[in-house]
């Protein structure tokens, strides 16, 4: 489906060239890219080519300009966020991953935390069976790892059902906002997660410090409980170059 | 987390006015946005200023300019693609979802199809345990809906496989592929899905006729058969303005 290559701009064949490069090898993560005046040289082309060629892997997310220092290749040493971790993972641990990761040793801390009580956005009370006009308590959180924030997370529970309990404290305890619903009763069973993916809009490319080229993924997490009664509707924002997501199931 | 909005430069600001119109129902999906003659009366302002406003609207997706007329809401009307279709959906259906999708009555189109016969490349090898040099059967399909392609789909099978079934010819017959690895003994019985989105390729924007600012999915499907052995890779790119993703999960 590609086109031939003898009718591609210069720009972009120069581009596929650095590209292929890249995906052999010859430059690895974290390495600098020809500049303008290298590409200007090795290929006869006007600076204007070149700067489109390096802006090419800008915009795919391969590379990255650093101000003053040039072009970079990108590290993409993802987090993998498994959905579904009660499917053991050695029973079905026989065939490789395509992206590896490595996760050992990493974890996520909590840079912000904000606890509040609002009024319901319509889309949560919807999800949440509420009456319209109903209370919810917003967790709002942001996670970052090794100093970069790659998650925002806000949380809304009835506040009727979380009233007088730690889930309205910053802090919840141990085990966090799940344990505290076993202990009213209201113990997640159940859960539906719904993702999408865009472009981030310009608070959240400030929020998760993200380079150009990189979209945002959006779980939507929705929590049941034993009896069916949904509990918590988790909005979650992703860097798009900080996570492979896995799902595991049975046919 | 926002900027306050006094710090906001002008362009942002108007942006951000279009975005809560948009937000709010005063401009519907498919609905023209002021132009920039309009937003330069409206606010005073440049007319670089305006056309800024309204990248920032086209940039992250939420509009998109058409040739001559004008910049207009995109219409997000998602696919809705569920990852683990067992669980029935009646059972926990009683939480109304974020996302509301109308996938009834649509119904993908496969366009394209390639079938050949490969070596298999260094990671799709990795994944299907098989020794460098071994072949692998390749079906490409290129799925479209209301025709707009909105799916690329390369399956790897390991060739000695499926050497002489319906799975090397373009028609694989009733129930497809899988109902074919069910004749010989190698019925998909767990499924592992690894997720990422980036910006698309020029390959991608092209086969998949995205508008600017739209990422692409990456879905990664192993197919683990009963004995644990992976019998099938099955890489895809989704437009990811066409797509939501469902995964369902017991606790």
């Amino acid at each position: 489906m590609a086109d031939s290559d003898d009718k591609l701009p210069k720009y972009r064949r120069i581009a596929d060239a650095l590209k292929d490069a890249v995906n052999s090898g010859q430059y690895a993560a974290g390495d600098r890219l020809p500049g303008e005046n290298d590409l200007m040289e090795t290929y006869g082309v006007a600076r204007m080519t070149a700067r489109q060629a390096l802006g090419v892997l800008q915009s795919e997310g391969i590379a990255e300009a650093r101000k003053g220092a040039g072009v970079f290749v990108r590290d993409f040493r993802p987090l993998r966020r498994r959905g579904i971790q009660r499917l053991a993972e050695a029973q079905w641990g026989s065939g490789r991953s395509i992206w590896a990761a490595d996760i050992d040793n990493r974890e996520l801390e909590v840079d912000q935390v904000d606890v509040s009580v609002a009024v319901a956005p319509e889309r949560i009370a919807d999800t949440l069976g509420l009456e319209p006009g109903d209370s919810v308590c917003v967790r709002q959180r942001r996670f970052v790892l090794d100093g970069k924030p790659v998650l925002l997370s806000t949380s809304y529970l009835p506040a009727a059902l979380v009233a007088g309990t730690r889930i309205m404290q910053e802090d919840t305890g141990p085990g966090g906002t799940y344990a505290r619903l076993a202990e009213i009763d209201a113990k997640p069973a159940h859960f539906r997660e719904e993702l999408r993916s865009r472009m981030p809009t310009a608070d959240e490319t400030a929020a998760l410090q993200l380079a150009a080229g990189t979209p945002v993924i959006l779980i939507c997490r929705t929590a049941f409980a034993q009896d069916h009664r949904p509990v918590e509707v988790n909005e979650m924002t992703l860097d798009a170059a900080s996570y492979v997501l896995e799902y595991d199931f049975d046919a």
